[in-house]
């Protein structure tokens, strides 16, 4: 009876983690979706060039997962995975700070091939998706250069701020802040090099205009939802389909389920509870699912003119992603 | 009592294996040559970009050689190899024809970024070498691009010569030939892209006109050392040192040891013999190694106005490689 979405075109906008899990969850709704039907449109702003190679975290993280070959042990990467690559580039006192896996390195060996062919990311990633017998549509949300970037204190290389009576601050790309440090400094600015002249990539603005249900996933709002936004066009047609999209809350409880996302939410500013994401998304969302360990919010989250639905939202298990993809696409 | 190299600088021009070989065996005399004073002057012309890396084949060849880590089973790469990268590629339906083993990987991808941050290729090989604990000096003849390209019979894909009344023709790289079609073509002709430009690399004509000694490594002559020499400015300077040059014939009997330089030579208009090999060299060197099964054409290779010296030329063992070796600097 609860059936709402029964074309099963779902949109999906996503970060890394947090929506591999939410499209696993919604994938194991067969009787309301077809995989066919489903479109996650991912995050670039991780993105990096290393060892010249093209790698894009979020679309790897989101393919292992749905090809149940993540790395249980750490999140990312393949499982069964080897390091005779990273070992050698040590050996040459190499870049090691972000670790490629020998299995994982073919992937961007091969994307970084295809792009050098003149293949654009969309392409790439259908071929990748393809290979690992996966049904979804993952396009990332632009094929320009998009790079979320962090102002952090210290030790600005440049020296630009030497002398000056502030405190100090550098910029560093995502990785840095992420895998390099650790995500242990605090941040005080995002911003998204290349917005302003990024292009929606193939399929991206159709896949938000078609979408019956538009789905924003428990990704961290700032840093991984955000830079899908900053591509023109891509806030303004998220918009206009405000009446029939659902947020998940990645806050429970006042706390992130995994990375940074409750620090950054209170060190940029906002309020590291699902009332600071209500506000956050209250302007693209009509609904806004959050944990029971919230409920009490509720009324608070509703003030900020988001609708609160109350249900399970921790993906411990293939089940609870399910149960919480229903409430999603209900 | 047979002394004369001593100061111990000696340079040598060098392709791949056989070359490799050779320096090792130079290497292996020690109370004539200290390995600091030794220097190998390596071909480019070989090197590729693939799936975004860049990859010299000959200079890896002699470091992972002289490192004792060269595949033995493969007679390139690095022993203890895995293959998951490349099984990984393989995967995606990538380009898997030019093998890529894990370990491997890790040098091209340290080549590749270092590259990326400004290095060159002398400085980044420097780095290798010394990684490996080698004491000799390895030097690309060129940082420039120079790539040896083969004409060969058939399919050109751009369709240029179709309607041609002679028989098509078409352009392929040196690892297109000699590793995707392992070199099972005949080939019409043999050019160097890029050797019009190429400037020699840092120290290249140092270590020329700097030598006690030059040496002509037993490598193909005309796809290894042509290279090396079609750099402007080397091909003059190694005549310059006419005197103190030796070459070592890499063929043997009417036939190269390794790789198509037996048939190379036939195709191109030269004699697969030792006597093809002096008349080539002749302008270069005055001394030609001959093996002993060419002793009986000891006389034809003098009447092409090239010394030879008559010894046992093949590489089989460590012991046959000094010994060799002994000769040559003798």
């Amino acid at each position: 009876m609860n059936h709402p979405v029964s074309s099963g075109r779902v949109t999906v906008i996503c970060g890394g983690v947090g929506a591999a899990r939410m499209l696993a969850g919604i994938l194991a709704v067969p009787d309301v979706v077809d995989a066919h039907a489903v479109t996650g449109i991912v995050n670039v702003g991780d993105d990096l060039e290393l060892h010249g190679l093209r790698i894009s975290p979020d679309l790897d993280t989101i393919t292992y997962t749905l090809a149940g070959e993540i790395n249980p042990d750490t999140g990312w990467g393949l499982r069964g995975e080897s390091w005779q690559a990273m070992d050698s580039v040590k050996r040459y006192g190499g870049i090691s700070w972000f670790g490629l896996g020998d299995r994982d390195l073919g992937t961007h060996l091969f994307r970084t091939q295809r792009s050098s062919e003149g293949a654009g990311l969309a392409e790439i990633t259908a071929e990748i998706t393809r290979a690992w017998g996966l049904e979804l549509r993952l396009l990332p949300v632009t094929e320009d250069r998009l790079r979320t970037t962090l102002t952090i204190p210290g030790d600005d290389p440049s020296g630009a701020s030497a002398g000056h009576p502030a405190e100090p601050t550098t910029e560093v790309s995502f990785q840095e802040y992420f895998v390099h440090r650790q995500h242990g400094v605090a941040v005080q600015g995002v911003r998204f090099d290349g917005a302003e002249t990024a292009r929606p990539g193939p399929g991206v603005l159709e896949a938000l205009a078609d979408a019956e249900r538009v789905v924003i996933a428990p990704s961290n709002p700032l840093i991984s939802i955000e830079p899908v936004l900053a591509v023109p066009g891509v806030r303004d047609a998220l918009i206009s389909r405000r009446a029939d999209t659902v947020a998940v809350s990645p806050i429970v409880d006042g706390a992130a389920l995994k990375g940074p996302a409750d620090r950054l939410l209170t060190e940029l500013g906002h309020e590291a509870t699902v009332v600071g994401v209500a506000r956050l998304y209250a302007p693209l969302a009509a609904t806004l699912v959050i944990d029971e360990a919230d409920a009490h919010l509720a009324d608070a989250v509703a003030a900020e003119g988001i609708r609160p639905v109350v249900t399970a939202t921790v993906m411990r298990t293939p089940e609870l992603a399910a149960a919480l993809a229903r409430t999603v696409l209900s």
